[in-house]
């Protein structure tokens, strides 16, 4: 897979496009304006692996809040803003790492520039944050269909931020589905070069949110499209994390930790094989090591379809047998199986 | 989003290719030996959405349950055969709607001519199921690629059972990891007009394999590749169908229920729109009318943003406003705009 050939840019001590890994982000969901609360989810939130986390800023009590938000972490924070130029200045002062503004309500093009200034000012990164349910006026009347108007508002945006000077842009196209949220950021990748952020709005809960994010960042991400994603949902932000991790790994841009792969059961599985899946994601979950670990219902088959894993089992009728990529180094009974296979495994990556 | 033209092929009352909708299928965890127990799992699916059940037959008491099973249900069914192309004519035979066999198992050309010559006999379809983990001896050597291999041995197979006269063929070229996988389809969906059926193999436990198949499925089908899909998990078959239904509506293939839009909510939400959106969920689940409902977290922005749902709520400050296509419609205390959203709804839809 390649990715496409983006400029990079640096939220603190993070890198976005380039060749920098895709980096998975959140946004905090209680009240910005309480500042323990925010710190608390921050924590919660880097925890689970977030490596950008952004807080919206509606209000002056909210932007009030930031300079003791910014003291208390060093992840990278993005503010995001709508309507009021003034509050994103105020993040940039307060020593946040990148805006976020949305053409569609930012307004003028003065109000703009003093913005790109404040950037560049204060060394902040902008992202120019298209929503497909609050688009600049007339634009849809003049492209007509919704993800070449998504990409045109954001490249205008784009063009005149870098008519300022600035260059440290990064930008996104969210729609609430998939079809038109993909070709927006098709469309658009084709004629920036700036990273992309991927993700949806709207999404939906935790389940159906997932699935659409996945398929959608994911078919992105397949295309060397994406720089930076969150999978936004109705739920819990360590949610959103956990499935953009899983995500990340689910198209091979991260490794970390043990990569399950078991076949589905069926008519031929001797084993409880969906038990035993569980037990070893679970008993192997504190590993770091990028490890694939398979967990197979065939003894005849299983060891070679699943060749490729660094370690595995297979079961037969009440017993079963452990493998290292495709070679079978130890047989065990089933109701012991799982435990010799974590065994070996600790044993191994020592 | 134009789909791929293919072939259209039948099994039993279903339509799978050319103009017909993309189909939901899972497959039997049970023995196939137990007639009963197959015979409640294919109604529990059914019940669930599916609309083609596969079954493994690796043994001749497999193969002697297939007509039991075969007079005990009216979906569409799907012998799964290795090794032994006789156990594919016994389901044949039996009245299987399809058989699937998998080209690096399934023996020699005159093999392959009889199951050909069976299909014809008793107007069997047939899927040539190509498997990443087990594939024909030499191809892996002769093409380098894992994509490229696994599309190369699909077409060599589909074209091997047309030279025998055979035209309701579809096929599969499923692997572990999703952007293999994708190219592999994406490869084979040039090269030929057969219907694909789209998974991964060995995908992993309901979380992640949920998200490895949303991103690979999803990806082909927003590109309009695939005409049936199954997401195999390590986990009860209900939970695929759930999981395929609900990627089919992520993108944009199924309209049917609710579809939930809600925006993640962030510091400016004013009501508690996690509970919200889990109650309109629950409190509509048994909807069968196409509809998207949005659960927004601002009564300023939300109406307009959602203004392409056909019904929503957005909260305020203690309370909030019912919307019907971006027009307001209502306005009720906090605890009472769930409530009042599903009497809205339950009132328009009758």
């Amino acid at each position: 897979m390649t990715r496409e050939k983006t400029r990079k840019i640096k939220l603190g001590g993070l890198y976005v496009g380039g060749d920098a890994p895709v980096s998975v982000q959140s946004m905090c969901t209680v009240k910005t304006s309480n500042v323990t609360a925010v710190l608390a989810q921050i924590l919660e939130l880097a925890q689970a692996g977030c490596e950008i986390v952004r807080l919206a800023v509606p209000d002056e009590a909210s932007a009030k809040a930031l300079p003791a938000i910014r003291a208390g972490t060093s992840l990278p924070l993005v503010a995001d803003v709508h309507f009021d130029y003034r509050l994103a200045i105020a993040a940039m002062e307060a020593g946040f790492d990148a805006v976020r503004i949305n053409p569609g309500n930012i307004g003028s093009r003065d109000k703009v520039k003093l913005v790109a200034r404040a950037c560049l000012a204060n060394g902040t990164a902008i992202r120019v944050g298209v929503n497909g349910g609050s688009l600049e006026r007339g634009l849809l009347e003049e492209f007509g269909s919704l993800p070449e108007v998504l990409a045109e508002s954001a490249l205008r945006q784009i063009e005149l931020l870098e008519s300022f000077g600035l260059r440290d842009i990064c930008a996104s196209v969210k729609c609430s589905n998939a079809p038109d949220t993909v070709a927006a950021y098709r469309r658009l990748a084709e004629r920036t070069d700036c990273p992309l952020h991927l993700g949806l709005t709207e999404a939906g809960g935790a389940y159906m949110g997932t699935i659409k994010s996945s398929a959608a960042i994911g078919a992105l991400l397949l295309d060397g499209i994406g720089s930076t994603i969150r999978v936004s949902l109705t739920a819990d932000p360590v949610e959103e994390v956990r499935a953009g991790l899983a995500l990340l790994k689910a198209v091979g841009l991260r490794r970390e930790g043990v990569e399950l792969i078991s076949c589905p059961t069926c008519g031929r599985t001797g084993i409880d094989l969906i038990a035993a899946a569980r037990s070893v994601e679970q008993l192997l979950r504190d590993v770091k090591t990028p490890l694939t670990v398979a967990v197979m219902g065939c003894a005849v088959n299983g060891p070679g379809e699943a060749r490729h894993a660094d370690f595995g089992l297979a079961g037969g009728a009440g017993e079963g047998v452990l493998f290292r990529r495709g070679e079978i180094v130890g047989k065990a009974p089933e109701e012991e199986l799982v435990g010799a296979l974590v065994e070996l495994i600790h044993r191994e990556i020592q």
